[in-house]
């Protein structure tokens, strides 16, 4: 697929490769490639600066990208472009990089934190927290047991391209679970009974923050093998809860006000 | 518009009630009228509970809701609640309420957590920001100049009710200033060049936490008129700011934090 400096204009619709870029919006296709795409000036900025295997840039009629680090770069007309697109204003950039690789670390230093996102299935709150992650300086995010694809366009959009700068790792339950034992790395989990405020609960010296699926929060599997529970304070006469980014968002800065 | 007790079947389209549900989805046909829908047992629920005026209520065939405040119910058949839902699984319960009065207190005692948003334009920031500033118990939410009509059906939605219980007011820009000048609450602002860190900073008693819109943050009006300027720390390599629902948690909560 990579040929170096190499510029070409496409003019059909039926252009092969108009069609492998639409084929990717298909997560099965996505994964049996190993490929996927990332659209918007500021999103393949970040992903080449936090070096992505970019394959393939796709510019809109008149709409310049400098970089030297992408082998084949076609021009399309902008009835072509939208084709492509999954912008309602797209900015006429898109690219095709490869999936980069997946695992664990082999070992954490002490001092880290972690977040453990189970069973998030909507794009967007999933993008949401892996932005905020990456401001925080979370050493890791541990995506268990996902019901959205990392690597589909709405969570990139939403994570603004901080996706590209954070250590993502996806897994099952299980090799999350011995990965954090393994570590020492204690885990926190919110819960409306908990005794303690999570403002008043972070004293590890490393922590893994453990948040569940929308709609049905964390599952057994976490709630048992919980270190720390903590509470997240409701004071009006009508919240029950928070939204699951805005949640996150709270631990993850309270354990850096606590360990700068 | 008021009939006590009122039950009656609705089995056309063409029928004047439902096309006066539809015709509320416009925001100029809200402000017109001064009546807006609210979709959802939950968030009907919680506008009972806190005594909004519900007129109408529009029951789907064999759903069932309990309670004595709504004069006139409506039964419709499925294909027809679809046509006045606006959501993708309806659960089949739809009220049409009148707007409640909008205007500032005349005085709020000490101690108090407001939030002034300004220009907010996304309706599901809008909701997610105001379920948060009731889950912290804020004193008071201003809407100062909002892009968004706060009784669009993703701004209710999204705040899964909280609206309800929330107090808010919708003004101006300067009606806003005057009024938080007549309390002495003073006003703290985000910027990513302020000195001191927002975990550090929230000393006065009360506080207006003011946040702007989603791409162009607050408008010079408020920069210029702020007493306070905090940083949230951005500590990855990638992002340079969050989301403005979840900059607002993080402000509301932190007062909350150093003020229980």
């Amino acid at each position: 697929m990579m040929k170096k400096n190499s510029i070409e204009r496409i003019s059909s619709r039926q252009n092969p490769y108009i069609r492998w870029v639409i084929s990717l919006r298909k997560p099965e296709q996505r994964r049996t490639e190993g490929f996927f795409t990332i659209e918007g000036h500021r999103e393949v900025s970040r992903a080449l600066e936090n070096n992505f295997q970019v394959e393939m840039l796709f510019l809109m009629d008149s709409v310049a990208f400098q970089t030297d680090q992408i082998g084949r770069v076609c021009y399309l007309p902008p009835e072509i472009f939208a084709k492509i697109s999954s912008r309602e204003n797209p900015d006429g950039i898109l690219a095709v990089a490869s999936f980069p690789p997946n695992s664990l670390p082999n070992r954490l230093p002490a001092g880290v934190l972690v977040l453990l996102a189970e069973g998030l299935e909507k794009p967007g709150n999933l993008g949401a927290i892996i932005r905020t992650a990456e401001a925080v300086g979370c050493d890791l995010v541990i995506l268990a047991n996902p019901l959205t694809d990392i690597w589909n366009p709405n969570v990139i959009r939403t994570s603004q391209g901080a996706i590209f700068g954070q250590n993502i790792t996806v897994c099952s339950n299980s090799e999350a679970l011995s990965f954090l034992r393994k570590n020492n790395i204690p885990i926190a989990i919110t819960a409306p009974d908990a005794q303690r405020d999570y403002w008043d609960a972070f004293s590890s010296d490393s922590l893994a923050i453990a948040v569940g699926n929308e709609h049905h929060g964390l599952s057994e599997f976490w709630r048992g093998n919980a270190d720390l529970s903590v509470r997240i304070p409701m004071c009006g006469k009508t919240s029950d809860s928070l939204n699951v980014s805005i949640a996150t968002a709270l631990c993850l800065y309270e354990f850096r006000r606590t360990h700068p």
